[in-house]
């Protein structure tokens, strides 16, 4: 049961990383303003980097730091990294030991750059490399399926993005996440019972934009991961832009669209899936009339604000994918082919 | 018949364009020497986003330049567009109408950016807010699928790369394009009738990486915009941290793994699929050992360089889904639920 209990660690995980890794971050936010940063260069892969994807969306909005997700094969393979004059080069990894992210960063020390490791082994090759640590604290996680090591990840970045702007108030919406997170928790026997609707669901398309792209890729990756459900994520513009070709009538789809700027554009898409090719409809939101739209309309508290929606919206959505797991008769600790560390060049 | 004709195009519009755009990409590469560019900050949505990932393998390997994947939510709904100094503006757009691409475009230029737009469309929205444009010259597209704008956009990219890199043997290689795509449509006859195996097949998994990383993206979106397959793409890499776990014994698996860099990357990876999971697999390559692992072996010359395979295998994919769209009995022209022109914000 390690995966459940791991679900339901993070309110805690997430309220003592506020407080411990504080200083650690103030220190990396003096550090970014000293030097002449232009943009943010990051290495991750798997559920790292569905943080990386939050990190481009927050570091712009909050920090006007455009952010290069980078292409390691351009450092293992080819061995022609960029020049990546005033970058700062972030690598996330929970391991801290898949090679190419290490070697990302490896790269971008030699080239005099500011480096952060962010992850879960404060020992481990990758901060052998960086001039800080953001250590996530997330305890051991057993679990094959990352879960508080994704949530763990989100909250270091919205920490540092929070401290680059300098506006207090952010920072006591900070201090709301473990308490959204907890009563979102709540939820776990209806989304229990609700989920063996999907036991012979194949294949789905999962839908977020903005901040919340993220989730929606977190979200696909762990039905991939536990439920082997084809479940590809996608922006509602990419969307938009031909893959709506596939959708037939009855077609499942998993949407995150809590209120915010890119609601509107959400809620039209969604309505024209139900519309158009009754859809069916698994909604993340805080809005009465996305959620009015779903067959199975999963809710989060209504006074979290976009920025911090996608560490709020994952955990539903974790439930929900193991859930069905369990639903389908499949392992949701160990799921085949696998492992919790996974060393790629 | 457009599709199938405007896929045998190819050749000749990417000779022409070598000829014709050759000044204006010299203009364009003074011009990055001239100002201080660190990076390239690029906004694409569909076909033309698969180009820009493409540009992110080569600027990078040929140039030294990192490359920023926009993200025009910012800039449309969130108004919080990053600061972009020193960045290479570009945005890539058949049409040069959609908003939020526009959009991208016009900020740089409020910032003081170098802009440049590569389209179809010289006139268009987009080109009003750059200081170059490279016209890819690929002549009326009437099919709603892109092919020959694909190729055009490859070959402006890819121009422009060997141009600022100054190695003429490159240009040497861009003058061979022309003649491997011929050479590949030879193979029309054969995809035909091999496609047939396919007709029942309702989801697939593409694999690329490294330059072909974006052939894998371009190859599915064809699949899901005309055979409504449900296509995902990976790089080997990605892949290996999570998605596997889905495959089940006998699953289809489309590879572009042409000679190079990161073949073996990509071999072992098919190897594993082929003896561990009897995965189903069509494989684009010039390796015969990748070749005779594949049920679907689909050949492209022997001497394309890596560089450049990204222009011609593409070829064979765009054919296999033409066909594969016949013999499911859909429309090739005129796909369901989308449009020439999509114009998100």
């Amino acid at each position: 049961m390690s995966l459940y209990s791991e679900i339901n660690e993070q309110p805690e995980r997430i309220k003592s990383l506020l407080v411990s890794q504080k200083r650690t971050v103030e220190q990396v936010a003096a550090a970014i303003h000293k030097h002449d940063i232009q943009y943010v260069f990051l290495a991750a892969r798997g559920t790292s980097d569905n943080a990386g994807r939050y990190a481009n969306y927050l570091l712009g909005a909050f920090n006007g730091l455009p952010l290069a997700l980078a292409t390691p094969s351009l450092f293992t393979y080819y061995k022609r990294p960029p020049k990546l004059k005033n970058a700062l080069v972030i690598g996330i990894s929970q391991s801290g030991q898949s090679p190419d992210i290490v070697s990302v960063l490896v790269e971008g020390r030699r080239q005099n750059c500011l480096t952060l490791a962010i992850t879960n082994e404060p020992e481990s090759s990758l901060t052998q490399a960086a001039d800080f640590v953001l250590d996530i604290q997330a305890g051991d996680e057993k679990a094959v399926a990352a879960t508080k090591t994704y949530t763990t990840e989100l909250m270091s970045v919205a920490m540092l993005s929070a401290i680059v702007n300098g506006n207090k108030k952010y920072w006591k919406e900070l201090e709301k996440v473990s308490g959204w997170m907890k009563s979102v928790l709540k939820q776990n026997d209806f989304i229990a019972q609700s989920a063996q609707r999907y036991r012979y669901m194949d294949q789905t398309i999962v839908l977020g934009r903005g901040f919340n792209y993220a989730t929606a890729f977190e979200w696909a990756l762990k039905l991939k991961e536990l439920t082997y459900v084809k479940a590809e994520p996608y922006s509602s513009a990419d969307f938009a832009h031909g893959p709506i070709a596939m959708i037939e009538n009855g077609f499942p789809i998993m949407a995150v669209a809590p209120k915010g700027k890119v609601f509107d554009s959400m809620y039209q898409m969604l309505k024209r899936l139900r519309e158009e090719f009754s859809a069916e409809l698994v909604v993340i939101s805080n809005d009465k009339k996305a959620l009015a739209l779903a067959q199975m309309p999963l809710t989060i508290p209504a006074d979290v604000p976009e920025w911090l929606s996608p560490l709020v919206s994952i955990l539903p959505a974790q439930l929900f994918a193991y859930h069905l797991t369990l639903a389908k008769g499949y392992n949701a600790e160990n799921p085949r082919s696998i492992h919790k560390v996974t060393k790629t060049k």
